[in-house]
């Protein structure tokens, strides 16, 4: 079992990055579904899909949105890490097989409330920024040494045909 | 199969409002840990959970982001929309149990590109306000009424302890 570690506000400093790096699979749409409720046939019926300016299912918006805080919880400060509020503007579409890199950055940092803003860039294997955004968040003041909870292990079933 | 609708841009009026409701699920936690990659003790480690603030379990602020995400996806405008943006406040703390209700609120309509904003608040069952932010999307202008795609089947299982 591997551990898990914060960076503490004093240790926060302006200009720090993170990065955290995901493939985004069929079955993370299928899981984003279910967690969500959306079933949009956007994400999960390629033959509507295909008929949509994207050509193809896109992955939820949003589903970038919960890479960009796994980023904030794991790492950039991590454990123990209060999440206060997230802007995100989706730019391009992600597809099936796409390459997410995560990046964050701190630009702020205030000492009354300890908060921590983090400017957050996420780009494709080309490159290309498909969303962007700023975290705000309440950094551990407690350095945090713990560890990692394994991930759940999820089957996903076809629903029956009805 | 129950169908989809959808609400175009030009049906959309300032002051029309949809509602979504979700019961926060045990497992929602572990499915929003799967597909984030977020395995923050805080939302899967309930021994660890206790000792902070919140004492006890929270949910990922991001599945309450999930929510707003499908209200609007499904709802209003529904199938067709193409996301924007969307900003999040998370005010406070969502527990497992919890009953949210996303409240959308249509604010503004702009013609040139037909993009509109939603107003986004997500309710407990106490009628507290856990989150709030503002939804930009680009509505359909196509009327679309589609077969629901069901929802995946998803079946968890702890891990193998190692």
């Amino acid at each position: 079992m591997t551990q898990l570690s914060n960076v503490t506000y004093d240790e926060i400093e302006i200009g720090q990055t993170a990065c955290y790096t995901k493939t985004v699979e069929e079955r993370d749409l299928q899981l984003f579904a279910a967690v969500s409720g959306d079933a949009n046939p956007l994400h999960l019926d390629e033959a509507f899909a295909a008929t949509t300016v994207f050509g193809g299912r896109i992955a939820h918006g949003m589903l970038t949105g919960a890479y960009i805080s796994a980023a904030i919880a794991m790492q950039l400060p991590g454990p123990g890490t209060v999440y206060l509020g997230q802007s995100l503007r989706f730019r391009l579409p992600v597809k099936i097989g796409d390459t997410l890199s995560v990046q964050l950055e701190v630009t702020e940092k205030r000492d009354r409330r300890k908060t921590v803003t983090l400017e957050c860039k996420v780009f494709n294997q080309n490159e290309k920024m498909v969303a962007s955004g700023t975290a705000e968040v309440m950094a551990p003041t407690q350095k945090v040494l713990i560890d990692r909870p394994e991930l759940p292990v999820v089957e996903i079933r076809p629903h029956e045909q009805s």
